[in-house]
Formats: structure tokens, sequence, C-alpha cells
């Protein structure tokens, strides 16, 4: 065991606060990580608010996390101390079934282990996230950051760009095809980056005009401003694929025409319910998909792509004593395009004691 | 210009009555059929009754059409006086669109030109269907029913086939694969027995237990009562494909919860809005698409895999004079599984003269 400094919730009102988590010795597949950085997801904002239910506490948040390698288990063959990895949204699941064969671990028949606000497989521990120091991961679940990435911004690669990147593949992005991004936040950014860098003709599309320079600058070709409904007509049925990074409510059938025959819709968010017309699908026999961050195997693909391409992701460093703020700041749309914790920040906040 | 003998209907409140039309004089592409039989498909209701808005009338309703050439034009080379054919939803589309390119002329960028209610290319003279003892179709949008195919089942396989085979072939059925269809009526008995024809294990989902014994001489394997709610549990994440033939609202979340990781549901009728939660979306990569008819290439493919293997629709054939009857008939589900005209009875309605 080793007493990690970490930041927790100690309940759903509780802002984060510092706290010491016990990390478990490795085990003889583990890898023990000294964490660099960790990005800051909306999602850990909804779940340290309990918004989605069934929240465990007290809970260290944080699942795009980057560090270096300093102690391996006696059975670990990938990995070394000082090597340079990532550890992305979860860190365990049933090796079985269909999907965990498939290298779609996410998709996990009996739910893959959360990087946090989970429980251990077998000992039924709650799991415990990247706002911290340490962590350790059975080595399978461990991702390496290839030579050449920034590695402040390579940390929302493992959520943001694998979440983006994911459906992109899925869905045979190719060169020349057109692609809408829905939303310029912190997938959408990743979504824009990495469908140019595939050849694809990227399009945002955005309530207002505030974003269109960022747009362009990131790499999209076109952008178009949704909120009086004219892009709606102007660009009926030219997408391939859609990706849509946007959680709140929003007219679905509105972006379904603007899908070719055969193209795909692919929520990325978790709005809330909202009415689907059969018309758009049925008459171009379009498609509303959905899709949750990645496998393992794929993950390491984005990493590789993203270092052979020099993306990144652009990003604010804070220190840990900044999160709290940084969550109302996400809650306003006021990043760009996320928050990464300088982990540094946290060795100062408490013990820091090697197992 | 020949004096047809048909049925329409003067207005959106009008019951279908004696009508004669003219039908244009064999051009040189043109193939003149002489109809033997024609299916009552759902969707004549709707656009006789004006429920989706700008009909045309007086229309002769109709789009499940057997019958046999009587005539051909210079430049038609497919097919000869007394060969047995059949026409569909379309008889005409734009030809050069990237759709029509690719044998799926039913999304024809332009529209594709519906059998009736539509008006013809270039002419803009409205189209007139199969209600009526004879029609003039460009070669192009004529199929072959080929031998053994008992006539008057074959008719329905022009609509309620192809609406089936096409999403069963496009999202790639296989032998083995866990088939759902929703609703049994015209639509779902075609999609149990072609379904069970392409070797998948088909499960039919229908309200009340009223069906069971049809559903399972139709060929299915399972069938499940969906009112308690039950079934929503135990066949969790059971199906590779759902296909939904019901036009009535109903929960598409329940009913994607049933669909496998990369599982589709594909709406084939046009229920108002429902709400869709992006949750069995995401959570498990499924799609929510739709479908309508099949391009001319597959609807042959389909005919010819149901000569094979010997699937024809289950019918009542009725006189032309019954078909009021039989709309209301329709409208309380109450026929096994399609109505069929028999032209024949609209050879006394009035004259049928020759070109």
């Amino acid at each position: 065991m080793s007493r990690t400094p970490a930041y927790a919730a100690a309940s759903a009102t509780a802002p984060l606060a510092p706290f010491v988590l016990d990390r478990r010795a490795p085990g003889p597949r583990d890898v023990q990580i000294e964490i660099l950085y960790c990005g800051v997801c909306h999602s850990d904002i909804h779940q340290v608010r309990d918004e989605w239910g069934g929240s465990i506490f007290p809970m260290v948040p944080g699942h795009e996390i980057v560090g270096r390698v300093s102690a391996v288990g006696g059975e670990v063959t990938r990995y070394a101390p000082g090597d340079v990895v990532g550890v992305g949204c979860f860190v365990d699941s049933c090796r079985t079934c269909p999907q965990c064969r498939a290298g779609l671990e996410q998709y996990c028949d009996e739910g893959m282990t959360g990087t946090y606000n989970a429980r251990e497989r077998g000992t039924g521990i709650p799991t415990q996230g990247g706002y911290s120091t340490r962590i350790v991961v059975d080595q399978d679940y461990v991702l390496r950051i290839p030579d050449g990435l920034p590695l402040d911004r390579a940390a929302p690669l493992l959520c943001a760009g694998i979440t983006t990147w994911s459906p992109l593949r899925h869905f045979d992005t190719r060169p020349g095809d057109q692609v809408a991004v829905v939303g310029l936040g912190g997938l959408g950014h990743m979504a824009v980056k990495l469908a140019a860098a595939m050849g694809a003709q990227v399009t945002v599309l955005s309530t207002t005009e505030a974003k269109r320079d960022d747009a362009l600058a990131l790499g999209a070709h076109a952008f178009a401003a949704t909120r009086d409904g004219s892009a709606f007509k102007a660009l009926r049925g030219r997408f391939d694929l859609i990706l849509d990074t946007v959680s709140a409510p929003h007219d679905y059938n509105a972006y379904l025409g603007l899908l070719k025959v055969d193209g795909t819709m692919v929520l990325l968010g978790l709005p809330d319910p909202a009415p689907v017309s059969a018309f758009p699908l049925v008459s171009r026999r379009r498609k509303l998909a959905g899709s949750m961050i990645g496998g393992i195997a794929e993950t390491q693909e984005m990493l590789d792509f993203c270092a052979a391409h020099g993306i990144a992701s652009d990003i604010e460093l804070i220190d840990i004593a900044q999160v709290n703020d940084a969550y109302e700041r996400m809650l306003r749309n006021d990043v760009r395009y996320r928050f990464v914790i300088d982990c540094a920040t946290l060795r100062g906040a408490g013990p820091d004691v090697g197992a």
C-alpha cells in the first residue's frame, strides 16, 4: 500500500478537497505510475455531483492520466520503470466476453471497471482516479505515450481523443469524406483535429459565430452557426458523418437532415431524451448511433496517430487548487479546450510515500 | 392512349369508385402491362386520405403490381409480350445521381417518381397506380416475376417484400444472426419469411399473444408478447438486427435495449416522432436507422430469392368492389396478411381498349 496525495469529493455536494488515498502495492501484472498530468473531463463533474446516480464517495475523479512508470509486477512484460504511459477511462473488464475478445473492452458484457467511481473486480474496493500522484493499473489497461507528444497536452487524448477517434474509425472515415462536428468543446476540438488529419473535409456546427476563428485554426475547412436555422437548409444532405458532442438537448431531426444517404450521426454525449422523427431516417437510410470512448488497442492506435501527425489537445494547465474553479468555468463553457491538472502541485499536499 | 378501367379516389374524403384513366401509348422504352393482381398497401390509405399531405386527385392507388406484357416499345430489349412482370413503388428516377447509379433509385436525389400520386418526369402528368387493368412503364423500372411464384401472392413482394428484404441485406444478415421483427402485419410477415430463409434466428415481438401461432407457422423461431414489459428484460442485448414495422407510436428505447453491441434497429414505418435516449445508443454503440423499399436490382434479387425458396405473401384475394371494406379492415388490423385485388374484376367496370 502507498499513501497517495489526492483531491476528492466527500459527497455530491462537497467541493473537491485534499485527501489521502491508499494505492495497492503492484501485483504481478500491475504497473505503478507516478502521475504527471490529469485532464479534467465534463463527466468528472457529472460523477462528482452524482448526476448519473450511484456515485461512490469519497471520490477521486480523473481518467485522462499521463505519468511515468515507477515499478512493475513480476509478470509485467510490456512496461518498465521510466516508461511514459497513460491510463484512460477504465482499468479492467471481464476479458472473456465477445467485446473484450474483440478489443472493445468499453462495451464489456459485465461492464468495464471505471478508472474511478467503480469497484475493483474481485475485491470490490472503490477505484480512484487521476487527481492524485500515483495509480496502480493492470498492464493490459495501460497505454504507451509515444515519443514526441507533449505530456500535458497528451492527457486529454485518453478520453476526449479516443471518444472522437473511435467513431471516426468505426464509421470508416476516408480522405475527402464530409464530416461535421457539432459543438466545439473538449470533444469537438479533438474531433476537428483528428478528422482533418484523416483527410476529411471538416465542418464545425456551433450555435453562434463565436468559435468560427477557432474552428478554422484547429483545422476545420468550414464553419456554420446554427442558431438562425439557415444552415440546416444550406447544408442539407451534405455529410457522410456527424459527430455530435453536445450534451444539452437539441433537435436531432434537424441535424439528421444534413446527412447524405447512408450517412450516420453519432451521439457522443448523453443529452436528455429528445424526439426523433422516422422520416429523415427512413427517407435516406440514415442512422442515429452512439459511441462511447474506445478499446485499449484503438486507444493505442490513436496515440500513435497523434504522435505521427503532431496532434495533441489544446489545454489550460492548472494547479490542483484551481480545480473547483475550473469546474465552474467548464459549466460556463469557458475553457479552450481542456483543463489539465499539473499533478506536481499535489505533491505538496500530503505524503507521497513509496510502496 | 388507352382508356383503362380503374378505381380512383376523387378527393381525400371520397371512397374509391370506378374511374377511367388514360394510359399513354408505349414509348420506345416502355413496357405495356395488363395488370393481373395488385396488392393493397397501408400507404395506399395514407395517400388516398392525404394523410401525408400533397396528394394528387383523382388518385388511382396501387404499387404492388403483377401483370403480363402486352406490348413493348421499339427500343425495349429486356421484355417481350407474354412475359410476366411486376411494378413496385416507383416508375422513374433521375438515373444520374449517385444513388441512381448505385442502384438505390428509391433514394434518388431528385426524388423517385412514385407509381401513383406523383408526376411523370418531363410531362408532369400525374402517375396512376395498379388498381387498374393496364400500366405503361419504362423497361428499367419493370421487374421480372420468376417462374414458380404464384402471381397473386407475388404482388405484395413488390412493396412489403422489398421493404423488408432491403434492410436484411443492407445490414448484412447472416445465418445464425438473431433478428427480431416488431409487429406482424403485411411487412412483418414478409420479414419473418425472408429472415428465416436467410438462416437467421427470428423472434417476433407483438403486443399480445394473439399472433404467436401465426408467427411460428410463418417460420419464426420464437415469439414474445411485449405488453407487460417482461420481454424487454428477458431479451435484453439479444438481437443483431431489429426490423420495426410498427407505424403507431412506441417506445424506441425499450427496443434499442434489446440490441447487442453494434446492433441496429431499422424503422420501416413512419410513426410520429418519439423520444430517443442517448444512453442505449452510446452505451453499446447501437444504431437507430431507417429504410425505404429498395432499388430495382435488389428487388429483382429478392424476387429471384423468393422463387428459389418458395416464398410468397399470405394474402386474401378480393374483388375491386371490396376495396373500401378492405381499407376499413386494414385499419382494424383484420387481414392476414395482405389484401390483393384480382384485377380481372375491374375489366367489367369500363372500357379496356388497346392502344
